[in-house]
């Protein structure tokens, strides 16, 4: 339920022109007709493939099958259509309501789970289907619905067997640039939602920012177009060394401002929004995390080192 | 202090080399010389200001001196020197140690203030200089000292007279590009500090993704370069929309998914954040943002319906 940001309405979607490619397309089965399901059965329309469709409500395949798309009466029916199978369902346990009946009918097909999902369920469900000897692969989707197929959508692959991954990623790109990360069925769900936090952070950093500066009645869109996100466009430049500091664990080389400083510094930020009366709630748990690494003895080290505290297990249960 | 971070170490300093212009430069007194304050005076002396320096410890001026910067022995001779005095040191006591006893000295001068600190320290400051009728502007920093003079620098001006600000532009073009914001002297410190707050929180959600990946082997580096920067730098797109949203108090108009929804994904994010043994403390407030409004009676509310939060007292005193 987080990959609905992403670069909104930009771009076309890309359809294959060479219709000689085209006769040999597989067919492709898709599972779960909300707003991404539609997306994802859309693009393969648009590129000429073969399209089976099923969905609990069918009224949601209507637009669909107007453009060519076959309506199963069963998800067994949908299955046997083709060799590919991709499903987009609400959660888990929707992926299970669906596929657990099934039997052998997902046999000799691949299953790709593009549901969202932590990745102990896409484990736990990778697991499942290894156990009666299905082909299924787990995927994280980055994008919104609205832009699917163009190319500004990525999606994550992770699981299975990588060759069931390569022999169909002419096919997964028509969705969004394909990538497999590992046999481990848990990693598309890991990095799909450690990016959508940091995309929270981000926004939610960006939305306290906005508020501040509306106290002095700063219009929020002009303060966003011509400063703030030109700013943070440019702030991660920073990222690369921050990310070689952890990597290095050497978080004392090559620091931007100690984290003495930065301490001192971020009490300013938080006083100037008390002062403007808007809620610091955002920035606490940051200044915490300075003041907790200054005062274990790292004065010198650079922010990456915050990263310390997050293994530390009293700070788990929050 | 929050002005160390921005895009780091890149461009040239800009230097003009229209010399038949140089000979009409304005002399400039740059008062501070921490690594910022060195900086500017540097920038000045390579675009051939005649430039007047002075710190407490006058070792720090040697590097300048020997490019051509004139030492002063005191804060009066420094100010004396030039119809334009930047100043930029530790913070807003050292602002008042030095100019407090100057008495008349900075009248028929300009006085640019770029030492970091909170709106309201800015503002008591202006009304300081008002009441004795000194020329006063302050800054806001958007820069590293490695940056200053490049393009990639800039910084924020207001409070005093805009004349003054307009008349002086060039000389302050130098070290960054210059914007005006107002009147309040406070804006340009607030704009500062809520751009820095924002950019805390895009580093701290890239820290705790950087965190929870490498729970899995995945190295900072590649993970930040290859998906994490082009996702974050992606997702800036969507923050026009949210702030279209904020102006208008229409939460509800172009959603990209309901907060109902959002509440759900998010809980998948502080999950797998749990279930890796990363900390979730970071995530855990803007969950609480999420669910208090979903709660509140606004479920189909888009992410920006959050600040609508910020407002309430009873989150000032955390």
């Amino acid at each position: 339920m987080v990959r609905y940001f992403f670069r909104q309405g930009k771009g076309e979607i890309k359809v294959s022109t060479d219709q000689s490619k085209n006769e040999a397309l597989s067919p492709v089965t898709i599972i779960g007709l909300g707003e991404m399901g539609q997306a994802l059965a859309n693009v393969f329309l648009q590129n000429g493939y073969p399209t089976t469709v099923w969905n609990r409500t069918a009224a949601k395949a209507e637009a669909l099958v107007k453009q060519g798309a076959v309506l199963a009466a069963t998800p067994r029916e949908a299955i046997q259509a083709s060799p590919v199978v991709i499903l987009c369902v609400l959660d888990y346990d929707a992926v299970h309501e669906i596929l657990d009946p099934l039997g052998d009918a997902l046999k000799g097909r691949v299953l790709f789970n593009l549901t969202n999902g932590t990745p102990k369920q896409a484990r736990d469900t990778a697991q499942w289907a290894k156990d009666r000897g299905y082909d299924y692969i787990d995927a994280g989707i980055m994008a919104v619905p609205q832009i699917i197929g163009t190319e500004d959508a990525f999606i994550l692959y992770s699981g299975g067997n990588k060759n069931s991954f390569d022999s169909n990623k002419e096919l997964l790109d028509v969705m969004g640039a394909s990538t497999y990360l590992g046999e481990d069925a848990g990693l598309a769900s890991l990095l799909d939602l450690a990016m959508n936090g940091a995309m929270y952070g981000m926004l939610a950093g960006a939305m306290h920012a906005i508020s501040v500066v509306a106290t002095e009645g700063i219009k929020a869109q002009a303060f966003s177009s011509e400063l703030l996100i030109p700013y943070l466009t440019a702030i991660t430049g920073i990222i690369p060394n921050l990310a070689r500091q952890f990597d290095t664990k050497e978080f004392t080389v090559g620091v931007s401002a100690k984290l003495a400083m930065q301490q001192v510094g971020f009490r300013n930020i938080r006083q100037a929004s008390k002062d403007q009366g808007i809620s610091t709630e955002l920035l606490d748990p940051i200044q915490s995390l300075m003041d907790r690494r200054v005062a274990a003895g790292f004065p010198d080290d650079d922010f990456s080192a915050v990263t310390e505290l997050f293994k530390q297990a009293k700070h788990q249960n929050t």
